[in-house]
């Protein structure tokens, strides 16, 4: 089977950018090893940039973003038993968007059925091969396990931090400049009301806390611990007493716990994001650590860059854009990466940290939220930097 | 012998409060171990907060901080290729001046002299007694090895980084919070012009450099070093290589160097800054690594702040602004101590940094860079938040 482009992965990079082509005439085909279902039901990110926001209300009423999400105009950072607002609004003009990832999947899913277009789930990508030829190939196994290629012009990987196409572009499965955390976020999913109705960062003696949302029925919060943290060790009064000892003076609206999960920090980036005819996106180019709400929206900013990049060499045949497609959007990972880490750091409780580091943290906390600069250095990173150039 | 106000030290911090609190009819003795020479001789900060500037240029005739110091605009950042000026006029409407903090104890000698006050050097205190008490007292051995007295109604600690009154408000010799940096700067004296007009901060892959100025005649320059560097152990010639690779694009002007020596990086802050009728303030409240150049400002507000702490506390009988000064000063301590942190870490190469923590840190210095909030955020702690509050 052949197309103009191969798509290894229907998340929202891969989902995005078949749109994105489509839009210009583009056919594409879209693989992931995983069902419709299990796509459609996993809980993960969700918070969006401005720009993201933007992206996606441009799909006109295939997208819900601007029905079912919600605008958020700042977030709270507690700290030291203060609490200081954070307003994106008032600084930079610009908001972010709580719409969970999955609903952003399931528009996207069904806007490409609705188009006709080739979206296969229950196939897993084994390879890619042929990268520096003109006709990349990709190698993959359907779900009764019959084998098949598909042939195409260019090849997409934007299949997540477990990327199979990044063999094909770095030489090697994990290539990359790699960081761990020494911790890691114990999260869980909530039927219960808001406690709040923007987001709290809270760096509290007893640790971190980030208390979010997801739907007026259905919570999302967080609270540091060890990387190694069994998931079915607490009860749910001592999630509850966890939490509300690191939200001081916030009185949290609790309910049934209906999902726990551990996630752990960790930063990537990619050696390379592109060999000859294959490139990569979204995850399988990079992670970042959840602080900084940075995942998604990088992907989409990669998608936009390589979209445009595609358009010039597949219409025009002009591959200019696609030579600086790594450099353009390594500025705006290096720089996300950075900010990420900053939140990381600015916000938790390393192991090992002594009370001169806490202290100091402390310091910078204040030394945020008392400047108008400062804050809205915070407010133009988390809102995310404007996409117009292409970055 | 008594006094309303014993102090220990002869620095700027010393020398500025005997000033500010004479203005107030408030007598004081000023005690240093040090002869006025040396303490005239010895090359030190040379930056100043435009704050800072503002209080030296309230003594008029007295101080040539206007006359001789030289006004800076902005500073460079070189990193990755690339420079970038930091133009602190146009983002904050402030700046900083060169103006060596000898030449500022030369003006402030002379001021307390001519206005015949009690100023002895060569003295060196033993320790402080009786701080809890209304009659605090300064045990001290002149240059003659006599014992002697100063009983006094308050006294201050401004004697520095190993300071004798420290035990007296804290309860040890070193109780306080402490951190360590495992780099140090190789500074330079050279008889050369000037090699830039402003300060060229330069994170380089050989590592970092500062680029300073002390005078027309005499430029201050410093690379990271080991902190056990030996300074005989490299050539004149060495040292300017090691200089001019860290400063790719900006060629230096050489001349002979005349001094060497290494600043260790470290971080402190004393557990108290004030027990009873005794307070710290300056080095022997804090130290901080250099790079921000906060060491001599910091020490200046603690002074203001202590300056009307004490005339309330003298004039009126009003203890409310003593009892708030350690809150109050350690708020701008501990936001001096995150800026001084954050120009080291983004600037310096730490031993065992990974490729993603290099990469990460270019990251940040083009987020700075790249945005007029990030940018303004780090010129007004550059040039030094206000001082009106008393803060």
């Amino acid at each position: 089977m052949s197309t103009r482009v191969a798509i290894i992965g229907a998340g929202p990079a891969g989902l995005l950018l078949s749109h994105l082509l489509g839009e210009a005439g583009i056919d594409s085909i879209v693989i992931d090893s995983r069902s419709r279902a299990e796509i459609e039901g996993t809980v993960r990110a969700g918070i969006l940039e401005q720009g993201t926001v933007e992206v996606l209300a441009s799909m006109g009423d295939a997208s819900r973003v601007l029905t079912t999400g919600t605008r958020h105009d700042g977030v709270e950072f507690h700290f030291d038993g203060e609490r200081h607002r954070i307003d994106f609004a008032a600084l930079v003009g610009r908001s972010v968007w709580l719409y969970p990832q999955h609903e952003a999947l399931k528009d996207l899913i069904a806007a490409r059925l609705a188009a006709g277009q080739d979206l296969r789930f229950g196939v897993t990508a084994e390879g890619v091969e042929d990268a520096s030829s003109d006709r990349p190939r990709v190698i993959a196994t359907d779900a009764d396990g019959a084998h098949f290629e598909i042939q195409a012009e260019f090849v997409v990987g934007a299949d997540g931090s477990r990327s199979v196409a990044r063999t094909a572009v770095t030489g090697s499965s994990t290539g990359g400049y790699f960081r761990e955390y020494p911790f890691a976020w114990f999260g869980i999913l909530t039927e219960a009301p808001p406690s709040a109705e923007e987001l709290i960062y809270s760096n509290s003696p007893a640790g971190f806390a980030l208390i979010s949302q997801r739907s007026p029925q259905v919570q999302r919060m967080y609270f540091q611990c060890d990387p190694d943290a069994d998931t079915n060790a607490m009860t749910d009064a001592e999630i509850w007493a966890t939490l509300q000892e690191r939200v001081p003076g916030t009185e949290l609206a609790e309910g049934p716990i209906f999902q726990r999960d551990v996630l752990r920090f960790r930063s990537f980036v990619a050696h390379e994001l592109r060999r000859g005819r294959v490139a990569l996106v979204g995850d399988a180019a990079h992670t970042v650590p959840p602080t900084g709400a940075k995942g998604m929206n990088l992907a989409v900013a990669d998608v936009l860059i390589l979209n445009r990049a595609l358009r010039a060499l597949l219409l025009e045949r002009d591959e200019r854009l696609l030579d600086g497609y790594a450099e353009t959007a390594l500025r705006r990972i290096w720089k996300a990466q950075h900010f990420s880490w900053w939140m990381t750091s600015m916000l938790h409780t390393a192991p090992g940290a002594s009370d001169f580091d806490h202290r100091r943290q402390l310091g910078e906390l204040r030394s945020v939220v008392e400047s108008e600069a400062g804050s809205a250095y915070l407010a133009e990173a988390y809102t995310g930097w404007p996409l117009e150039a292409g970055v």
